[in-house]
């Protein structure tokens, strides 16, 4: 017996919820992540540096899963553009979230690397600390984001990133300080996981963009968040 | 007077025709833009590096634009999944070159923070253009990849992005290295710039795997290139 129109209309709107539910839990387990591979990394803890590895592809299969999803959507429902800009994005959203998870990893490594000692001299802790913390706040926030679609939200992942950028900048600082004795190891470490901090933060923002693009049509690339 | 169904056919595989020449100009332009970025670099060219910067607007451009044409077919024709898969594969290559575009970007930003030095040491040089030897490469062969969608090309992507991951693990063994005499400064300059290159490659690979899920519909995830 085929199903009503309305009802069909009724089963992709719960698939549409479905699909922003598990955005938001990818970001909880994204979030989890970079918080432990913190922890790893200034406790020199190998066992959750392993673990933060090993659920890395909780994460991957997770956005495989959004994206065949999406796409079966598409397929069957060739949806009006509001929708596909929806689908689209939601895609995207669980693409960065993807990378967001790799960068955790990277950080991961980088303790397990290092291991018995911690990959930060004691002098860049603070800094690395606070990198982690806002870490922690954009990942939350973004999980508010998604959930909500909240435009206002989007705008204070921006605020959020901009503190980001200055503490990768002001590591640089700390390191070429004269009165510093920091090693080429340390300095080649400490560099690249700044780097991964600041892309990290950088994927927020570009998912606050697309929640954006999706509350308000305006295209993805004129967004005014930078 | 409406268009006839196979009109509309031949229209819409024109249409695809030409998204595909679009991602191949525009892997023209990355490679173009990544080769002139590490031109500037190891000859600390000031004019060259903000030609760079500035032409980088005509990659986010063209990415926009395969999106928006793609989102606009998927709309008005509805495709089946085959179909599908090529235009979201295509609006994932375009945003893999607008990644590589800004990592060119990159590279063109670190020769103009340290001009008219440059910001590679002597003694690293060699290894620097390298890497770039290896971008041109790996960019020319992308090139092909997309125009052809040749699975047996997206393979050999692979194989010299390994040639890149080596030499990215070779730099840190090299600046390590007790005899030489870098800098802390040029070593946070030479890490950040490996990184940069290493991931232009790693995009140039995730290209590939998108062309050979578009050629052989083996879910992307599972592509085994790696």
């Amino acid at each position: 017996m085929p199903l009503s129109v309305e009802r069909m209309r009724k089963e992709y709107f719960q698939e549409l919820e479905s699909l922003r539910d598990q955005l938001v839990d990818m970001t909880e387990l994204v979030r989890k992540a970079m918080s432990s591979a913190t922890q790893a990394l200034l406790e020199a803890n190998i066992e959750l540096a392993d673990q933060v590895i090993e659920n890395d592809t909780a994460i991957d299969s997770l956005n495989a899963d959004v994206e065949d999803r999406a796409l079966e959507l598409i397929t069957l429902q060739a949806p009006v553009a509001t929708d596909l800009r929806v689908l689209i994005s939601g895609m995207r959203i669980a693409q960065s979230l993807e990378r967001m998870g790799d960068l955790a990893v990277h950080v991961a490594r980088a303790a397990r690397m290092r291991y018995p000692r911690t990959a930060v001299p004691p002098e860049l802790r603070f800094t690395i600390e606070q990198m982690g913390a806002i870490a922690e706040l954009i990942s939350a926030k973004t999980a508010e984001v998604v959930k909500d679609g909240d435009v206002q939200g989007a705008f204070e992942l921006a605020e959020i990133d901009d503190d980001m950028d200055e503490l990768h900048r002001s590591l640089f600082i700390a390191i070429l300080s004269p009165d510093r004795d920091v090693s080429i190891e340390a300095a080649i470490d400490v560099t690249l996981l700044s780097r991964y901090y600041e892309r990290y933060a950088d994927h927020a923002v570009t998912i606050g963009k697309r929640v954006v693009h999706i509350a308000t049509g305006e295209p993805y690339a004129a967004t005014s968040i930078d």
